[in-house]
């Protein structure tokens, strides 16, 4: 299943693509893509629903992140060996974890806010894993079991503010509008093989990263069940699983993303995203 | 006021301390300390109530967090002098940044839970700043009006964990209850200056922690407005604004907590928290 949120930011609904692509309003059969929605047994209520039935959505409709509740915003740094090469770093022995303010989550369409001084905002395409039950102390052999889906994310990241701004990277990472997520999240079970999933980002047409999950340091089992080990994963928790190489940074000389620059970002089977990037209205 | 939370943890109601210090329901006049409720308005309603017509709270009733729905725990590293040269480390050139997973937060005499593979579990007694309105791009001189009120935060934190295992902190400061929200949400009004609070923690009535809000090098009024150059702060959002010396991990040798240990902590006029530590039971 492809399920997204739709309306107004803050006031979004549930909504689901029927089988000819179609968007339809879920807001009759689950309250929101948050909680025990995300479960087995939750999305399998929406599975067993006649589509047909539900409401139209219009395809003007802006779009929301795909899931709700999100309680933690957790990345994975340097988890493409080549991307960390990219970024003159060794690739780490363990997963490196940090975390995104959730206040930086956003829509997949809504636009890229550079922040006042900012000057190294850049682009991260990165396949996002949501978690659908309740993990701890996971084996990797069942953490897949805990995922609800999959989704496109943008990590976008400030560069300055990350590296050169004192200690962790938190100041670089949660800016807001710094998280897109969605348009869809693509249930567990319509994921083939999460390993091995193109992926692709372009600024103003041009193409910047152009990768692979296949190219992964630490697979998306493995990082469920680390993470599990150091906290417990609720329902609508996000894992950004890191990027391919192809970053601003990464580019010689490096390029940051300007007002006016148009971002797009896909990856196979889970849908586009579209940024107008801007300068902070505020 | 004194506000806080009661009843078993994910189902606690609103409460306050009357005049004569005994323990309130406020259920009937707020949904919960969260959102809305945070603001001057918010907290003005509950002001103006006459506290004597309220049900009483019996002493036995656990206490939650003092706040809800936090979307942040965001927390400063290094922010005394002297704790800073403790862990060896330089005072930062400015507020080093990191998060706490909020699924972190709990009680404020809930147990500390020591995570499997844990060796290294160590104590800091904080300052907690609760955000009661939205502020973004905030001037120092503005940012107080922000604050809905103080509390005392434990910012337990697993060395190993954060040092030692690759990368960022995160790891090492979001386990399963390790922040101690509370025991009281006191009010911005009743706390006269938040740079002038002695503070101490106990482990086995032995004294590790004393201090005071005065030796911080980056006080309550910058951290808030830094903050809010980077990202939006949100009503109920923590700040924990670093820890005086005297954390295991300055002890000589190192010191680190055990199954049954027991921590006591305080800040003057924000209340006491006492936890047992135990060995995580899942």
């Amino acid at each position: 299943m492809k399920l997204f949120r739709h309306g107004v930011s803050g006031a979004e609904r549930p909504g689901i693509l029927d089988s000819a692509g179609r968007r339809r309003d879920l807001s009759e059969v689950v309250p929101d893509l948050s909680g025990e929605v995300l479960s087995d047994v939750g999305l399998q209520r929406i599975r067993d629903t006649d589509l047909g039935d539900l409401p139209e959505v219009p395809d003007d409709v802006r779009l929301g992140p795909c899931v709700a509740g999100t309680g933690k915003f957790i990345c994975i740094g340097l988890n493409y060996a080549d991307h960390a090469a990219e970024s003159g770093l060794p690739v780490p022995p363990e997963p490196v974890v940090f975390m995104k303010a959730t206040s930086a989550i956003c829509g997949p369409n809504d636009p890229i806010t550079i922040p006042r001084g900012s000057v190294k905002t850049d682009w991260e395409v990165e396949l996002a894993v949501v978690i659908g039950t309740r993990a701890k102390y996971l084996s990797e052999a069942d953490a897949l079991k805990h995922i609800a889906g999959y989704a496109i994310t943008n990590d976008v990241s400030e560069r300055d503010f990350q590296l050169e701004r004192a200690g962790q990277w938190t100041k670089g990472k949660s800016c807001d509008n710094y998280g897109q997520i969605g348009p869809w999240l693509v249930t567990r079970d319509a994921v083939q093989d999460p390993q091995d999933l193109s992926m692709w980002l372009t600024v103003n047409d041009q193409t910047m990263q152009s990768g692979s999950t296949k190219t992964m340091v630490y697979g998306v089992a493995h990082l469920v069940s680390y993470l599990s080990q150091f906290m417990t994963l609720h329902p609508g928790d996000v894992i950004s699983t890191g990027t391919p190489p192809g970053v601003g940074m990464g580019q010689k000389p490096p390029q940051y993303l300007r007002h006016g620059d148009v971002v797009e970002l896909g990856i196979e089977g889970l849908g586009r995203q579209m940024q107008d990037v801007i300068s902070d209205p505020e």
